[in-house]
């Protein structure tokens, strides 16, 4: 038993291999927090799903020990999942996060109906207990306000979880990164760092957002009739670099997209965003404006079809109608799997006559994580013992790993890992112990895990080739079939060769059951797979294509 | 009629709004010609589809027209559809290229089994006669080696139809773009320009191809272990620049994947590609060299899930097994669309402990086509009277017209296309005067053209929610139902939740049944909708999904 309470226990439950889902698990002894509870966008391999959680039955069958939640930064990625969490937990679990982190929860949580969440807020420099461990909170850069790295003090030493970050040293709030309390930290001893991997492939140093802001000076004081930027709703600092510049240009700010008016406005609250109401105003009012006298903050960066500017490319927004000479900015850069989406949107806006600007093209985005150079500089400042490179696909984790080697940390000291696994921390050794209940969990409308890999499998192959199913009618009596099969087909093949071909496919068909029957098959199962065989290698041979087949045997 | 054969008429079937399948018509009276005709590769949006070709219609219906085909390059998006539209025009039209172009459009021929093509060789400085027009090929750099433009001298004046290009000043083969040429017709007048719009987005120029050679013999002299390089099989300067990497290196170059095999050694006869016999080795040699005296140049470079490179990330290659410490350079930039595949691949490979580098972490890639400095040049040396901006997604056609317009071209004079629209030349001006028949035309599987629109929603809706069909009997005499319903679904739901839901919906549907018996309606399309909507009400309800449903109703 004293073993088991000297052990510290670190099991990443998302975040690793992939982009999103970001959730690592921290125990010692009776104790357990969690760092960040995120969720992921489901892409093309995921037809349908509406989210991606982290299952976390893991934390669900111990939520005894469970002392408390803390969240990095506002992204949904780091706090998405917290309102599934909550319901599997208990409403009463402390979240621990700084003002605009927990605001931007907030929003979530009513959504989810959750009424009764204990929203503790955290701020760089806060000191805090949750059962045995002690929290440092300091402050770093990234492309959302009020992130913050956590120094987590255990029993065996100090854990550092960088959360996501960048070294800005010109930064837009000038909240720097807390570098002395880094150094302070890695001074008293940093048993383990957990440090964000996302660019670790990328040479050099990760370009300060202030950079940004000559770029889009520029632009909205050269176009000359409306200009629409397009960001990040979280990307407080991108936004109050577009209000700076359109202010010093002589332009009103009209925001748009439910998610930029949401952001906007809690920001303003909160105090993270700078623009005078005289400055902001609504889109109904936009009409009174000059054109070279607006500005329009919008959503739909992703190239996203329901957003705000996927809207107006298509001519179909509310209150923003395109015109030709009309400016587009494109400040982000298009998340994997998203290009195509963003390319259509450039593409409508090009074709209605708009400059449109985007990364490709001009200086409009810099991006929010540590790049390689910065990552060393981390890891030179804490001198950690062990390291576990987390948020990053395997590309980027093993990335970090190899900048770690190179400032001197031992292989065998640095621990690529896949979610679920544990890393153990005991009698001054560290070691992967065992791999815990973990996976993913897909939400799709309503419900949350019923739709599995199996569902998804079917999805990908129906979009693939089609479906065709086959319908015979049997004889309860005789088990003789009953007048001709119907074959019903969707996705396989349309137009004037079709009809022949279905034709011919069911003629096919009655000819096997004809067999079969002469065979004496009553069998349903038999009767089934016969047809199945006999139209897969039909249509394989007429069309060489393998639609899903799905016979229907009915009694009557 | 005088008129009429006084017009020319210039027409794109494909290439426009679009990146691949180029294709431009240009008539003349009672000639008429073809430069390239190429396919495009399908993306998630043509789930199923194999190939998209340009529809080709208003050619093939005038035939007897056609003068012959030129094809500015080896590539699959001015080459691949040469064998179809063969089949449509008759394999006797001549095929015009220069030789490396011929040997590549060869092997697709033969795969067709089209025997009797007539193909003829052309080279930069090569006049030649079809029909009324007369033409001129001028040796342009791009990423195959023996592209060209070329000049179609009409009886209104000269065309210049630029193909793919880029203006490299220290090309790996030496063969420059023929600027004095270039000046030259320039000089003598252009009537109209159709140049290369891919990169027209890109400020600056693009790097010469001879950059890359200086980050792969660093990358190959540092490693000490294999190294494999993915790159277009179609490439031949990037590798012929591997091969030479590899022998300075001391490292014997093995080739894989079939069309890294076919177009080494199309390139190797045809002298296009310098290694010595000696230097090149068979896969299955390989074994008995040290690891560090092999490269491998291989296919996969996009993600393609069959590739050379995918399956040696899967550990699934016949002769290539990857071991921790090897290198891999996927030396090409992915393709819009293909970022998701080639993230899976370096992934994978990153989990072995292979060392990636790529576009993103290393100078290993420069595009083929020239950026907007470039385009300028081209418009300056030619000073045409009209533009056409070909080869490129709207955003690009409208970013090369604005390049026009900013060195002097006035905005009438550049006409930013679709497919299939015509630009008549006549009377000393220029006006877009209809739209021919174009399109598109999908290839799957054996078949080209039965695959449309109605085929590619469906097969997109069914891997959105799946599908539901549901089988009724109906006893003929009495219009009645007979049984219980069937339900069978794919693709909605799977696990211990899905049984007791199938089992309500069954019931729902029953209810339905027995509502629209009761109410004595016994036409089948009545009955189909009664239940299809019932069901779908229900699906939405229950779990705010809309499978598709199809109602299967048999008479018994």
């Amino acid at each position: 038993m004293t073993q088991k309470k000297n052990r510290l226990r670190i099991i990443p439950l998302g975040g690793l291999d992939e982009i999103g889902k970001n959730m690592t698990v921290i125990e010692y002894g009776n104790d357990m927090v969690i760092i960040d509870a995120g969720i992921m966008f489901p892409d093309e391999d995921h037809p349908g799903v509406d989210l991606i959680l982290p299952d976390f039955s893991y934390v669900a069958k111990r939520k005894d020990k469970l002392r408390g939640i803390i969240i990095t930064h506002g992204h949904e990625d780091h706090t998405g999942a917290v309102p599934y969490l909550l319901k599997e937990v208990g409403e009463r679990v402390p979240v621990l996060g700084t003002k605009l982190t927990l605001g931007l929860i907030q929003v979530k949580l009513e959504e989810h109906r959750i009424k009764k969440a204990k929203l503790r807020e955290i701020a760089g420099g806060s000191h805090v207990s949750l059962g045995i461990f002690r929290f440092d909170f300091l402050p770093v850069n990234h492309s959302i306000p009020d992130g913050v790295a956590v120094v987590i003090r255990t029993p065996l030493g100090n854990i550092l979880h960088t959360g996501d970050f960048k070294f800005d040293q010109t930064p837009i709030d000038g909240r720097l990164t807390d570098y002395q309390m880094l150094a302070r930290v890695g001074k008293q001893g940093v048993l383990l760092l957990m440090s964000d991997s996302t660019n670790a492939e990328t040479p050099g140093i990760t370009r300060s957002e202030a950079s940004v802001g000559d770029s889009l000076r520029r632009i909205l004081s050269e176009a000359d009739k409306r200009v629409i930027v397009a960001s990040f709703a979280s990307h407080i600092h991108r936004i109050q670099q577009v209000c700076d510049a359109a202010v010093a240009c002589g332009r009103k700010v009209v925001v748009t997209g439910r998610s930029m008016i949401n952001n906007t406005r809690i920001a303003r609250q909160l105090g993270y965003l700078q623009i005078d109401d005289d400055d902001i105003i609504d889109a109904y009012d936009m009409g009174d404006l000059p054109s070279d006298e607006v500005c329009v903050l919008s959503t739909g960066s992703q190239g996203e079809p329901l957003s705000a500017l996927a809207r107006m490319a298509n001519a179909d927004h509310k209150t923003v109608q395109i015109e030709p000479g009309d400016t587009v900015v494109i400040a982000a850069s298009p998340v994997p799997g998203n290009e195509k989406a963003v390319g259509r949107v450039i593409n409508r806006l090009a074709k209605a006559g708009v400059h449109v600007k985007h990364k490709g093209s001009a200086d409009v985005h810099v991006s929010g994580h540590a790049a390689a150079e910065e990552l060393k500089l981390m890891l030179n400042l804490v001198q950690p013992e062990y390291v576990i490179p987390i948020h990053g696909e395997s590309r980027h984790l093993r990335a970090h790993s190899n900048l770690a080697h190179s400032v001197g940390i031992p292989e065998e000291n640095v621990f690529v890992m896949e979610n679920g696994q544990c890393l153990e921390i005991r009698d001054g050794s560290a070691r992967i112990s065992e791999h815990v209940e973990s996976g993913v969990v897909y939400v799709d409308g309503l419900s949350v895990g019923d739709v599995g890999q199996v569902v998804l499998r079917d999805r990908q192959l129906l979009s693939r080739d089609g479906i065709a199913t086959i319908v015979i009618a049997i004889d309860a009596q005789t088990g003789k079939p009953m007048g001709e099969p119907e074959l019903v087909t969707r996705g396989i093949i349309f137009g004037p060769e079709s009809g022949p071909l279905l034709e011919e496919a069911r003629a096919r068909i009655a000819k096997t059951l004809a067999k079969t029957a002469r065979e004496g098959a009553t069998d349903h199962a038999v009767i089934k797979n016969a047809v199945r065989e006999s139209l897969s290698q039909f249509m394989w041979e007429k069309i060489r294509r393998r639609p899903m087949i799905i016979p229907v045997v009915m009694e009557v």
